[in-house]
């Protein structure tokens, strides 16, 4: 049975110490996280994600989820304490505003419970995940009747959420969208469509399911221009608020799938089912852009969340498995072995994954951190600068956390040899779970493009070389303190191969946009491996200042690992980047 | 359903213009191999393969194998015909000596037919390939009894084989094996114990399972000094050669693996089950060694496999499947949008994936050959020359490609976006597939510690230094020609890094061993990206000699693409080797 324990001290220190949170005091909502406060909510979290989420995570992997011939959709059995659990303790409204029943926290502090409910159970933590997302895009485009309908519902856990946006014959292509609307004369639409993939599209945990759904109403434009945005009620809801008459929305099939087994991905059939239009008729994708960065976020920190739990289970067995001997001698003479974390390569491997967890923590919280200021801050210039490190910061931190959390999610694996690849040891799990991360809401590639080919040049570059300016500053500002050497050194230099890589594409990618998509994948991950170098910068310079706390000494030797054996890796991408697109596109199709 | 074509062309190029097999045409088995029949032959294979053997590949996933409550294992039911026809055709014995009924034909054909079979279905390629294991051992080790015994009927298939070396409490650190023999008194011994991981453990595909089992004699000293081989059938074997009473030995249980799921994986329960001593007393370690490099790389030609039948497929898919529009306009104007291949991320894919399996075909068959030099050549030099590239190459085929062939499965699976995660489309099933390859036969970080900690430092390192001079010799010969600069210059920096990293260890290792283990994962795919490099050099030499022949205008992109591309990775690995063991290991076993 896998172990999990909530990383709440590298959690605190990283919000108190590194990302000083307390200087966001003047921020509504975040007078209730102070010192002592925010670590009770973070224990309180963990208690519940720890005790009662993670013994039930191989249940929905074993289990999954059932189809019956009447259509019904009923998820693993011990889910549903688990999701009752989580609405009882008030967590799906923790950050939303405190007329429909949510406690107005910090959304950061809601990304820290995605984390952890994530690497407890990311099945199960799918379904209130989905919820969140589509009361977001309610908060934002729905009527004050829609959101007095179904926010309060959704935000104590009785009614669930989805987003139906994917279609057979497209995904990233949303233009080709054929689910259409008709207008019911009434001011409700008829919607008829297949969307798949449809992520908690029907289930047992709630008494209704409420779709957002994109489709085209009838004489709309060709192409993205001609999209819509409709709320579609699994049941509909009669004036008082009661459940009325199923509406003809039903789970058409489940996908067999690689892993997430506990999450239900349904085909969904829109039967000229009743839906309401949300927002601007042919603003729908507009609609749902608008709640994109949180989304995309919210994967990144599951990519995170899959690292950490497959990271303590590696570190678990390594300590236990006793097998051969120490290259500097028996380490433990007395045993038939030695365990194996003592071996190099063992520990090279968890000081891998430990450097990239630890980073990717800092900026998803640094992140989720701007993401707060951007919705609540009083000052428009703190807004735009917010918006513009999210904008920037988004395809970042879904699309490298999510290759590297199943990277990591791999080398966890290979540390326990022919065990791991037992499915009773649950670390197979992990890797196939953390595979549908760097596909979903935006497959990486994708991701890639967004930060190459919209983020960088958008506003004229102000959001990217801001970026830089912030990163340089801290350079600077740090060099002249020699034991914050080791890190300043490696950063700058990172930083210097990230600017030279875009200026490359400044001079290249104008007149050849294929120079920008052929390196584009390298340059995010470029980006990342700097980005996280800064957060190490900082977490250094944070441990230095308060040297002699517990666990400080070891932060200090893993942001030097992180120096010393990640950041190389940004002269290769550099190279591959520089090297163009010519070879890369000289073959025809058919040469394939 | 996936699609599989055996590469067949491109095997014909890389032995016969790049490798010039008709240059060991004296060694015998060689002469049956001429430029017709050859490829003759590999058609053949191919038709066998991509007919009979890909479309049981899916059963075998979802049937997989079952253990009935009377102990009996079955395979997945479409196995038998594809087994069968495998065996008719005379596919097991193709590179045995006729005198047990084999073809004596090159090992290098049997590597390229492991290939293809790989491609097709991997869980049913390990029946027979665990068989040729065996059948090596017994060849080399066995007395003529037992080579009388067996041999014959594990060459036609109608027995297989299996090797027995995992048990619950070790698996690298075979000296702790704990199961143990007792002499009978009439040459046999009772042996005792329980063996895990055991693959083709038992099945219905023959009549007999012939297991080669290791085990400690009563009294034998402690550790790898006292551990013999032994031949346990799983049905005794009269003196006639009929089969005669069920051995003591059983399958216990069977595994439920992330993959392989129509190869049996079994916990063997050996209750005093009859066995004979094979080779030496306490010299059993050595018997299994000898085949190993043998073994190892098969598996390396797993991964390549799975690579290759992975690359195909998300080319079909790329080719037809229509999203979005190419960077520089329209491709498919009549269509709703241009297939994915016009993107250059998608192509960048591509080209990674076919840039690795080319030159890891090439590097694989060089090898090949190099063990058919060893066990072939009647010239001592020409033998001990192989037996050193041998050795030193098989940890770097087995880690590398294995490493390689898994990251291959997941790019590919991921040009399919959420359709690779869905089970019917067969790509996941390749990536849960080949994630086995990396751990079996010795996990990746063994064969880099073998590489690092044994084959370099061998016999004064002769095996490398002359790997250095071939490489070396090759892009002097070379550099002249203005045509090979895009290959000879990245390849020359490539062998400089991997020189300077081993001049690294020699200076740093040899007080502080913890020096090779933090570095051994990074020299070995350092060395693997040089030896790949290394083939590319050699196959653009040989596609420019025939530039005007189909394909190999091509070929020379590809390579280029793979200097420009994959080479500039040496530089980080260099980098992080240099860093050497001190933060690696600086933490204490508890801060983890």
């Amino acid at each position: 049975m896998p172990v999990y324990k909530a990383p709440v001290a590298n959690t605190a220190f990283i919000l108190q110490d590194v990302l000083r949170i307390s200087d966001y005091a003047d921020l509504p909502g975040f007078a209730d996280v102070g010192e002592d406060t925010l670590v009770a909510i973070l224990e309180e979290g963990a208690k519940l994600f720890e005790n009662e989420w993670a013994p039930t995570n191989r249940d929905g992997d074993v289990q999954g989820c059932t189809r019956h011939a009447d259509g019904r959709v009923t998820t693993p059995e011990s889910f549903k304490a688990a999701y009752r659990a989580y609405c009882e303790g008030g967590w799906l409204g923790i950050s939303v505003p405190e007329e429909f029943g949510g406690q107005n926290l910090p959304s950061t502090v809601n990304t820290v419970m995605q984390e952890f409910a994530s690497s407890a159970n990311l099945a199960l933590a799918m379904y209130p995940g989905l919820t969140m997302g589509a009361v977001a895009a309610l908060l934002v485009h729905g009527s004050q009747a829609q959101k007095e309908t179904y926010l309060p519902k959704m935000i104590d856990g009785s009614w669930s959420g989805t987003m139906n946006l994917t279609e057979p014959h497209c995904g990233t292509d949303l233009g080709m969208i054929k689910t259409k609307a008709v207008p019911n004369g009434d001011g409700s639409y008829a919607i008829t469509g297949t969307k798949i993939f449809i992520s908690a599209g029907d289930h047992d945990l709630t008494e209704n399911v409420v779709h957002l759904v994109l489709a085209r109403i009838e004489g709309a434009p060709a192409g993205t221009k001609g999209i819509s945005l409709f709320v579609v009620p699994k049941v509909l809801v009669n004036e008082d608020g009661s459940l009325g008459e199923k509406n003809p929305v039903s789970c058409g099939s489940l996908e067999h799938k690689m892993g997430i087994h506990g999450n239900a991905t349904c085909v969904m059939n829109y039967d000229g089912a009743k839906g309401w239009l949300v927002g601007e008729e042919n603003r729908g994708l507009a609609a749902m852009f608008v709640m994109m960065n949180e989304a995309r976020l919210a994967v990144g920190v599951q990519g995170l969340a899959i690292s950490e739990v497959a990271y303590q289970n590696a570190v678990a067995y390594a300590k236990d498995r006793l097998q051969g001997r120490a290259l500097t001698g028996p380490k433990n003479p007395d045993g038939p072995a030695d365990p194996i974390i003592v071996h190099p390569d063992v520990r090279r491997t968890l000081m891998t994954i430990r450097a990239i967890n630890e980073a990717a923590r800092a900026l998803i919280l640094y992140t989720a951190l701007k993401s707060d200021v951007r919705h609540r801050s009083p000052d428009p210039a703190a807004r735009q600068a917010a918006d513009d490190f999210m904008g920037l910061l988004t395809p970042v931190v879904k699309g490298v956390f999510t290759d590297l959390g199943f990277d990591n999610a791999v080398k966890a694996q290979q540390m326990f040899g022919g065990h791991g690849y037992v499915e009773e040891w649950g670390m197979s799990q992990f890797v196939r779970d953390a595979r549908i991360t760097m596909i979903y809401e935006g497959a990486n590639g994708i991701q890639a493009m967004d930060l190459v080919g919209r983020k960088l040049a958008k506003d004229g570059g102000r959001a990217v070389m801001s970026f830089f300016q912030e990163v340089g500053a801290f350079c600077e500002g740090a060099k002249a303190d020699p034991e914050m050497a080791p890190y300043v050194g490696p950063l700058a230099e990172g930083l210097g191969r990230l600017q030279q890589a875009t200026m490359w594409f400044m001079n290249n990618a104008m007149a050849k946009p294929d120079n920008a998509g052929a390196g584009a994948t390298d340059y995010m991950h470029l980006f990342g491996l700097v980005a996280m170098g800064y957060m190490w910068g900082r977490m250094a310079k944070a441990a230095l200042a308060k040297k002699d706390a517990p666990g400080m000494a070891d932060t200090l030797v893993v942001g030097r690992f992180y120096m010393e054996r990640l950041m190389p890796e940004t002269a290769a991408q550099l190279a591959r980047i520089s090297a163009g697109a010519d070879t890369t596109m000289a073959l025809s199709a058919d040469a394939f």
